[in-house]
């Protein structure tokens, strides 16, 4: 039985938190937050704490913060020499407190308070100082993710950015298409079928193969006329230079 | 029972033929093809003219080709006052040659030959010249898909140019996605669960509800670290501009 205390009550630690109590063989025994209240919905206040002398002694340490609290978080763990992560996919292992041993522990999805997550389909990248903490976060992992990958700093930060084109700005563009069906007295339901058609091709199709529309086709009639019937300057922006991107990755290939 | 004559064999038509194939009460009587060739794995050559001289009467023509060649094709359609529709979300519908009656038969999905579709889950968005004509292109919208709605010109260009947001340039923010992982040696597998989860959240969520990511946060240390991060201009020109637009959206909310 590995035992675990997690800190933060943000997106990832709530989702965290719900898939360990359904674990086998990981026992959470504590969750620090600077506001308990925000999880007290979640499980019963004697697992909660804000105070770090408080923090009970664990074989692991999840650190699920905002980045920019994840240094200053890790040196207020008031022990020595445990396994400490962070859960961030844009910062280095190394920003942890040097007086613990570090690794980190990557979900990589998109979390919503509002919308549960099945864990089942979650890859989880880890990254550790040696072989023996790695093994712990594998077993950690592997009890609530089939999905669990050795990934280093450098192919996370990748990923990261990667993450960041296919999820932040693709829902971006989510979000241009529906202002323009409000605009034009359209409903966003119309588009829903296409949405799920093309995030579902991208399983089984390249990106390459998948791509169809006026950019592929160098439509250069029904791009004007696009271009023409959008109002609104960073919509016309993005139109153009997304257009040219595809246009331009056409004649690389 | 209507009849239908079908023109065109590219992804919309030959999705159209398999669809009208299995349809109850609609009678596909023959395609017209430049290249027969390109339908034979489909359906019996009997079914397959290149002469529009040998088109047959119908209650119906659909004209599924690009949309340069609607307005030539429909001029050579031998008959007069028949019901001719084409299938394009960009082009009005008086592109059609007048000596027949109009309409506008628009599935509003993405096609790729070598995936099959579910017309069960593809809006059509119909436009008739009267309402005869349009309660026969419902009843022939009806006979392969549940989800029918009626949309003007205007509409329809709105729609197709919101689509092309929400498939075409998602696709290749996919597409950019992949490479960033092959120039980095990680597996684009490991982005699959996310892509998925980012366009079923939008099922459940509004687009504003569903934004997660640096730019939603306006945390520009992790923004200018991938901006670091990125190498090829292209891809720093895109981050730049989407984190812009995400940025500015959430000022106007």
């Amino acid at each position: 039985m590995i035992t675990v205390v997690l800190i933060g009550a943000g997106n990832v630690a709530q989702h965290l938190l719900l898939a360990f109590q359904q674990a086998k063989d990981i026992k959470l025994i504590q969750i620090l937050a600077r506001h308990p209240k925000e999880l007290t919905h979640l499980l019963d206040t004697q697992y909660i704490t804000s105070d770090y002398t408080q923090l009970k002694e664990a074989d692991l340490y999840i650190i699920a913060v905002s980045d920019n609290a994840i240094t200053s978080v890790s040196s207020q763990i008031p022990f020595k020499n445990k396994l400490v992560v962070h859960t961030s996919g844009s910062i280095e292992m190394n920003v942890l407190d040097s007086k613990n041993r570090k690794g980190v522990f990557y979900p990589l999805q998109t979390f919503s308070k509002i919308k549960p997550v099945d864990f089942n389909q979650i890859p989880i990248a880890l990254e550790a100082e040696n072989d023996n903490d790695y093994a712990v976060l594998e077993t950690v992992a592997n009890a609530i993710s089939p999905h669990v990958y050795h990934i280093n700093s450098e192919q996370r930060k990748a990923l990261h950015v990667a993450a960041v084109f296919v999820c932040n700005f693709v829902n971006h563009l989510y979000k241009i298409g529906n202002d323009i069906c409000i605009e034009n007295n359209v409903s966003f339901e119309l588009l829903k079928p296409l949405i799920l058609e093309t995030a579902n091709k991208i399983i089984s199709l390249s990106p390459d193969e998948a791509q169809t529309g006026p950019a592929k086709r160098e439509d250069t009639i029904t791009i004007n006329s696009h271009l023409k019937f959008l109002k609104e300057n960073n919509q016309k922006e993005l139109y153009r230079l997304l257009t040219q991107s595809i246009i331009h990755h056409g004649k690389k290939l």
